[in-house]
């Protein structure tokens, strides 16, 4: 495995000192991951340095490996689902202290000021939010450096507690599958007496089965997979319909409040809003490499049905729900790997072969010999 | 000219007698639209009598007549924008008398007891609404026949109470144009403090314009006709984009509470709906012959944007819209016509040329050397 280091001109003394780090790296979009040396700020008044322990594998993650979305930096260090413990604070961090068990997930800064920001929907920001990778870094000039790495630097705006009482390996999920599908629930409204479908059993969909369920709904999982159904019950679900039977999505036609797309591969929606009652809402939280098939208005006009997307969450809400998380006992199901196996984890993660998130157990960086 | 009379077998002494009317019909899609003498059912103990003295021209007429849509039963008398003095009431009528300018919408009848009909919500009835024309008909076992014809006979439910104020015939359109709008716009509480676009300046277009104004938003008109922009602020709109010129909607980016988009033949809505604000809802009105291009789901995640449909209205809402309308001076603008010049209008209509809808003067029905 080669390693990468850093392209970069020998230090300016005049330069502050910086933090040596240790991540895995993409150098191109066709190049596997591997050990990549790099140097993050030192922590200023307002930030908090954290220790990584645990990294969760997002879709999204290979996605931008790959290049399959517009502005892939190279070397890229992936990762948006951090947990860790806090390791030093700047002087004006008032919420977090050394030896707290925090979280980061897909932002560490956004403009503060605009509409979004002060209604803590920061992930909407109107001036365009910092994303914890890959994303131009106001501080060092360069990208963001992400979570498959030792350790991070972040504001302690965009740091997050994390309950102490759960498996801190399966709370990393939380920060962005999580949130992903928790804020939507939330958003609109989704409760007892309501029955709410999940499109898709990954990692969005089994983290949407175990919200849905915990919040009072009535919870349907569809999929295309017959073999998930046992899952799915087991992780909350009330029924499992297979979503390519047509007799069994006629059988419940115009019965949903809400349903949860988390499939982003193009597919026909014209089946799932079919499903919605009156004033019924399908959100889609995936964008698709191709586009769905055009849905047909008459779906949306003949019962005043919605189409609606939605992206993670504000930093206010994602801290509720892991609030939630920790008094309602979920954390998301995983497989924990030794970074060492990430690029076949990334080639499972194409099959769909996991259950159902992969975090990288980040203590196996300073084991190079698995 | 022809004269189509009903294709019937003498009358069964055996039923109750009919009421003799009179009639424009199609006799097939490719027929022009003639003389037809038919029969309605006598007014019976719900039931008004109605001497029909306007009645509007909408563009799903001319889609239903044309055969365009699926389930075009000819001969087809159309018209949904009745406007008429009752002139008979059955014995357990008891919100009208006769001399009572009244009106009657797209629906006739709904199965009054599933969810929708109980929360006054008709137009989508969940066992299906019967529509003014071209619906299968309970009381006589063949389809309703519409407006387009010198009397009609409506359950007192469906029948409702024009302002005396208000000029008769520029009413006929408030009941499919006027409601389509009216709806949505309440619907979505649009109101003081929001920018609300319109696109199109048609029948509902310019209804648009006027309710929105009326409501106290910040109204944009959205059209292709540089020429229509004097007009429309006539009407109402504070401002006029010409939705071709992509500086012009670029400047509008993010900008907008509520788009009631009009049009329905097949059209990009990106554009739309990247003119809307996070949380921003587009609003369809109608079904286009051929899809729309699929919308791209970015611009709905990234600023949790909604598209949405809405079907005219329910009664109870057609009536507070019609009571809106008498105490805010609203009507259509309406070209009269004598029913002579239908088919003529129709052709008009096919290329836009009509500011804003026709409105047939049935009067003219008794003159046909017109």
């Amino acid at each position: 495995m080669t390693l990468i280091t850093n392209n970069q001109t020998p230090p300016d003394p005049a330069l502050p000192p910086r933090l040596a780090a240790l991540g895995y790296a993409a150098r191109s979009a066709t190049s596997p991951l591997a050990p990549f040396h790099f140097e993050r700020r030192l922590p200023g008044p307002h930030d908090v340095q954290i220790e990584i322990q645990y990294c969760g594998i997002c879709h999204s993650d290979l996605h931008a490996v790959r290049g399959e979305w517009q502005g892939s930096v190279y070397p890229m260090v992936p990762g948006h689902e951090i947990i860790g413990r806090v390791t030093r604070v700047g002087p004006e961090v008032t919420g977090f202290m050394a030896g707290d068990l925090v979280g980061v997930g897909c932002l560490v800064d956004s403009c503060r000021t605009c509409a979004a920001c002060r209604e803590h929907l920061e992930q909407y920001c109107d001036s365009g939010f910092t994303l914890t990778y890959n994303s131009p870094d106001p501080h060092t000039g360069g990208v963001t450096y992400g979570g498959y790495s030792n350790r991070i630097v972040v504001d302690q705006r965009f740091v997050l507690r994390i309950p102490e009482q759960l498996d801190p390996a399966a709370c990393a999920p939380l920060l962005c599958a999580g949130i992903t599908t928790y804020s939507p629930l939330r958003h609109w409204e989704v409760g007892p007496g309501q029955r709410v479908g999940i499109v898709g059993l990954g990692g969005l969909g089994h983290m949407g089965v175990k919200f849905a369920r915990a919040f009072g709904a009535e919870v349907v999982l569809f999929t295309t997979s017959p073999g998930k159904a046992a899952d799915a019950k087991r992780l909350g679900a009330h029924e499992v319909v297979i979503s390519s039977d047509p007799a069994a999505m006629a059988a419940h036609a115009s019965r949903f409040d809400f349903i949860l797309n988390t499939v982003a591969a193009a597919h026909n929606l014209d089946p799932f809003i079919t499903l919605l009652k009156r004033d019924g809402i399908l959100c889609l939280l995936g964008v698709p490499e191709l586009p769905h098939p055009s849905p047909a208005v008459g779906g949306l006009i003949f019962r005043r049905r919605q189409l609606v997307g939605s992206l993670i969450g504000g930093l206010q809400e994602t801290q509720q729900m892991l609030d939630f998380c920790g008094k309602h006992d979920i954390v998301s199901d995983i497989e924990l790997i030794p970074i060492q196996q990430l690029n076949a984890a990334y080639e499972r993660l194409l099959r769909g072969d996991v259950k159902y998130r992969f975090v990288i157990d980040m203590g196996s960086l300073a084991s190079p010999s698995r």
